[in-house]
């Protein structure tokens, strides 16, 4: 017998690897589509040397024939996809008169185009076997548009809106589609080094005030496991001391 | 060492018993507050049976006084309380019109003001020792408020902000407030009957159309669960072939 | 011919005292309820000067009868009511510990009960006829509960919910029912004393930073007069400069 | 002393026609453009022929350096612009697997692409003169994603979070932004095919169960003569009898 497969499309930051980790530990067949395929094999070599399945696939989430060829090839050698986690981030901030065209358009094409062509494929693999999760990473953009967010907001709040739209029209085909809001900083180099910037030293930060990965990749673990009969659409996460 | 406790107001209705059944099987003393403590035998004996602890107490959740003395005595009788859900409901619709001021009132109390009174309470036990969960249960009318539902929704909508409000207050005493949106049918008896007055079988559905009450308690299982880096304030609850 | 008369339940504030002079300037007889209506003498006494038509009335928006009493008597003295607007704050802060049942009821009784006898008694009145305009005035807490504001945030979201309600019953009933969200600090002399009390001097504001109360009047005013074919159920409110 | 400007992008259909008459009747200089300008002639000639002043550009929105030229034409051609309202389309119905990128695409460029376009230039003519009006148009699937829509959903929720940003960046500069949702159907040819194919013949409608484009217009209109100390971002429209 052989694993089910989950697909994270955009495995390349700190939440994919958790949640390509979390899946492998479940007994999972893990595959991780991103730009550079290469970067995931200390990932894929973590995974196996703790006695999991992983694959890294060099992929464009942005690009309709490189998302087609994903999933074509997942499906083809390693097996019938499961669980698809749609990842991919485009976190900007510029004043509304500084945001160029070029900007906008591939903040959205990261945020929401290549999700939707994410979601299109697995419903085309799935609706055909009447099974499977489809989840979407969100972010507080994705409810509200704040001042300098125009595109990122934009972008999330279009992905909310597509998810939203696929988890009706899938729900009665057995396929549960669901939005993870992540209301606040994850633990990453990236918000690390976003705080430096600001000023705050994040080593000095009390514990559990900046999400860790792990958490994140749990909630979307539960959400796989819900039975069908109450199954979430939408659930925020947040650290316990956030202001919001 | 002595099991941790949950407390559950409004323990009388089949998502209550769901809840303290999936307590005690994880290893908690649930005690069980509603109108009447006796009718709880039955579940009691069957908690026990199984090898749980489980207590019932007679107590009116809409009098001031009768709150307090239920946390009292639970605090004094049974250990400290880690986890209080409250799951009073109070679904009638009237017409406008034909709504009466004593309707109004009783909804309230039921929906609201008892959901005030027992996060309040909860607060109190809690703070001191920097710990705890305080869960509400939500329903599609906690959102929106539809047409002949003016009385239900307000006690709904006036829940939910309350618990946000709590939310916001009391996360950062490392106190986890919760709201579960509840957004279709649960698999009741008082479903069942409205299903029937309304020309439906309920015997002929589908398997997983209603909401099974154990899929309700789990999910509060799984949010008393969550780190305190990742907390969710909101999740909503439907089958996979509601029509939403 | 006589004048439409326009009803204002909570007519003792700033808003309240614009919206009757917007209305009585408009052509109405504006008739207002309030605790004690001898205060309205200097307001009608103005509004008698400028050439328009205004009566007063003690009543208790909390009472049930007082309410129906309330139309009785304007249905009676003056005329049909043409529009109804329900007024009444009930703004409070209070950590939650400290919030005593007392003024949770009491603000849940002036923010939501009180709009919903209100709307109520207006739509017994107006259904008949086929005919009316009932609005509501709303706050932020109306959409969000923000910590020490549990209160609040209860009532408001609570009579939001109703309003909502009453619009999609009433609305084919040819009665516009509409919640006007005011997201920001009116002008009035409760709002310059809190300014005070947190270290600000109001005086300094640079000009249109506090709404004034007729702009909010205007509001009404304009939501009473859109063609049917297309209603407005809620509008925000707020300054230019408003940071949200 | 010259008259006011208004341009509106999308003004093909009949409720950028009825606004640009709206605008016209009010002593504005209405700039219009669309796809095929020529196409506005017979417009242009009844805006006139009312003692109107009319111009029509042919431009295409979802292009930038089209978008950029269309401002800097009217700016030196017609004047300083005053109010821009954004409005165009692009609803279409597609069950998720029978989505094309292609379509996906197109719909995202028309409904939220177009509108950044416009509203960022608007921004750069307008932040140093500190004042302006920017608006546009929203739809129910601005707030929700239904089944068949992510596309159309998706672009609207996009250009709703984008007009959010926008707001509260430009509101301190003294530029009002709003974003009106249109939640029916606006009487338009487009619609009442629809209603046709549908089966329901849409000429035994009751009066007033479509909205009339004037009346969304007049929103419009309204919006930009709010006072600055009380600027709504958002309301909604729906005729008095439709079921939400």
């Amino acid at each position: 017998m052989t694993a089910p497969v989950t697909l994270i499309v955009g495995a390349g930051d700190y939440i994919g690897a958790a949640i390509a980790r979390r899946f492998a530990r479940g007994g999972f067949a893990v595959c991780m589509g991103r730009r550079n395929g290469d970067n995931l094999t200390p990932l894929i070599d973590d995974i196996r040397t703790a006695g999991g399945t992983a694959h890294g696939y060099t992929m464009d989430a942005r690009d309709e024939d490189s998302v087609i060829d994903l999933f074509a090839r997942v499906e083809h050698e390693v097996g019938p996809i499961e669980v698809v986690i749609f990842n991919v981030g485009g976190n900007v901030r510029f004043p509304i008169r500084e945001t160029t065209a070029r900007v906008f358009r591939k903040v959205w094409e990261m945020a929401c185009f290549a999700g939707f062509l994410t979601g299109r494929e697995a419903a085309r693999h799935m609706v055909p076997r009447g099974r499977g999760s489809i989840f979407f990473t969100g972010a507080s953009a994705s409810l509200r548009g704040n001042s300098g967010f125009a595109a990122f907001a934009a972008g999330k709040a279009g992905l909310r809106a597509m998810a939203q739209s696929l988890a009706k029209e899938l729900g009665p085909e057995n396929i549960h589609v669901a939005h993870l809001v992540i209301d606040a900083g994850v633990d990453t180099a990236f918000v690390r080094e976003r705080m430096q910037q600001a000023g705050h030293d994040p080593d000095t930060l009390p514990p559990d005030t900046l999400m860790s990965p792990d958490s994140v990749a749990e909630a979307y673990w539960l959400l796989h496991h819900q039975t069908r009969d109450a199954w979430s659409f939408e659930m925020d996460l947040r650290p316990f001391g956030e202001r919001w």
